[in-house]
């Protein structure tokens, strides 16, 4: 048993889905697109001798269920330690990251011998469970800006990509709750979800796939006061926004937010997926 | 249309593969698994108004058919102009990487509005048809250590992966020519390839990859005099190398090769596919 691993996952704003759900975790999941982001979550876990598991997350002892769904699937008693760039519950993925990282570094050190895809499942089922996500997981263990074609784990889902790169800048006002929206009518969300995969299918650009997520956003009827004002200020200088779901947070290409006078977080589009250290 | 885009790809080192020939290029392929390197290829893709495409690799002007065929798929004059860590024909995946690096940064250039599996499986199809390789596009587009599950490009294949890094050494000694050895009769090749897919999935991780492709290489009958030898050094002092298909490659995980009194290359495994830059 090594002493401790660490792995990095990037974050993942979702621009648009539909709901999938499925009574098995792994087959459930969403379709849609998103982005995922060089800010993201460091996960660090050690083996610990206590009588169970402690999650932390930026010096903050608390649960998530999907982690310690990952844990008890892996049979493991550990200490995770994580350090995430993004807050929680504002749209970035954040417990599915916590859920991902988890995974690949408690495989490494307590020596579980997964594959890669046997770990996403593993993630993406415990997210699914804890309804705290639908599709971050399997984009975060994808990097780029990932097309989420068909649902699921990688068992039985279809990924695809914008092959393109960007800065990306955020400002995030609050939070709303996943498993509040998840958990309520879903049919005019997935019927708008399904028509933006279309469109980006289609046209698979940066441009497109903003298009998609502005128009989804006013479909679904999911946004907000402030996510509308300021969405509405980054188009009137010319930029491309549109809101983080599910946050209350607005996400733009390039210098959009900066160009409206906000002071947005910049990061950028993440080449790669969730990775080791 | 933009004055040019770069595209970075990883060297692709096979261990092991069974060959799944198809009438569809793009349906072809193998079986397999390998490890993507930090070392790779750099590929600019300019428009040109000669009246053809011009192909330059490390300054030197080269037909690569497979990069040709991307452009003619794509319907584009270009000057691409790559520069490699690699050598050519020596078993690193540099025609996949020059294939695949041409197909991302073209779209980009020519606005051509393809989907990452579009490009990537204009580039296997290229690759497969020129005979210059079978897995390496697939294997470059995805990073890390992929295992190829069932053949062919991003709409018909199957992928899996061994999550971990290594620091990677290798050494070449010539070239092999991939062409002559996939013409030839694979029967043998590829029932010993299937035998090591069988124990790296019930297995995945780096050492049982490395076992798996030891073995494969001598029942294969691909070992030359000087790479068995090699080899042989490395066992010698508790290090793991073996042979990169197809070419005249060692290669080791850790440090294998220096401690045996090589003076390989050192690079790792690339936590991430193709990328643009």
């Amino acid at each position: 048993m090594r002493e401790e691993a660490t792995a990095f996952v990037p974050g993942h704003i979702t621009g648009f889905f539909s709901a999938h759900p499925d009574d098995d975790p792994t087959e459930a999941g969403s379709r849609g697109a998103g982005v995922t982001l060089t800010d993201g979550v460091e996960v660090t876990v050690e083996p610990t001798d206590e009588a169970a598991s402690t999650i932390v997350l930026d010096g903050t002892t608390l649960e998530i269920d999907a982690v310690e769904t990952v844990l008890e699937t892996l049979a493991v008693t550990a200490r995770v330690e994580a350090e995430s760039d993004l807050p929680l519950g504002a749209g970035f993925g954040v417990s599915g990251a916590m859920a991902l990282g988890t995974a690949l570094a408690a495989n490494r050190v307590f020596e579980r011998d997964l594959s890669w895809n046997e770990l996403v499942t593993i993630a993406h089922g415990a997210e699914v469970q804890a309804g705290t996500g639908l599709g971050d997981v399997v984009a975060q263990a994808r990097g780029g800006v990932p097309i989420r074609l068909e649902p699921g784990g990688p068992q039985v889902n279809k990924l695809d990509a914008i092959p393109a790169r960007a800065r990306v800048e955020y400002v995030t006002f609050g939070e709303l709750s996943t498993a509040d929206v998840l958990s309520g009518e879903t049919d005019r969300l997935s019927a708008a979800g399904k028509q933006a995969l279309s469109r980006v299918v289609e046209e698979p650009t940066l441009l497109s796939f903003m298009y998609a997520s502005r128009l989804f956003a006013r479909e679904a009827e999911l946004l907000t006061e402030q996510v509308a004002r300021t969405i509405g200020d980054v188009t009137e200088v010319d930029g491309q926004a549109s809101m983080a779901m599910l946050g209350e947070t607005v996400f733009a290409f390039g210098t959009g937010l900066s160009d409206a006078g906000y002071e947005p977080t910049v990061c950028a589009t993440h080449p790669a997926g969730a990775m080791l250290k």
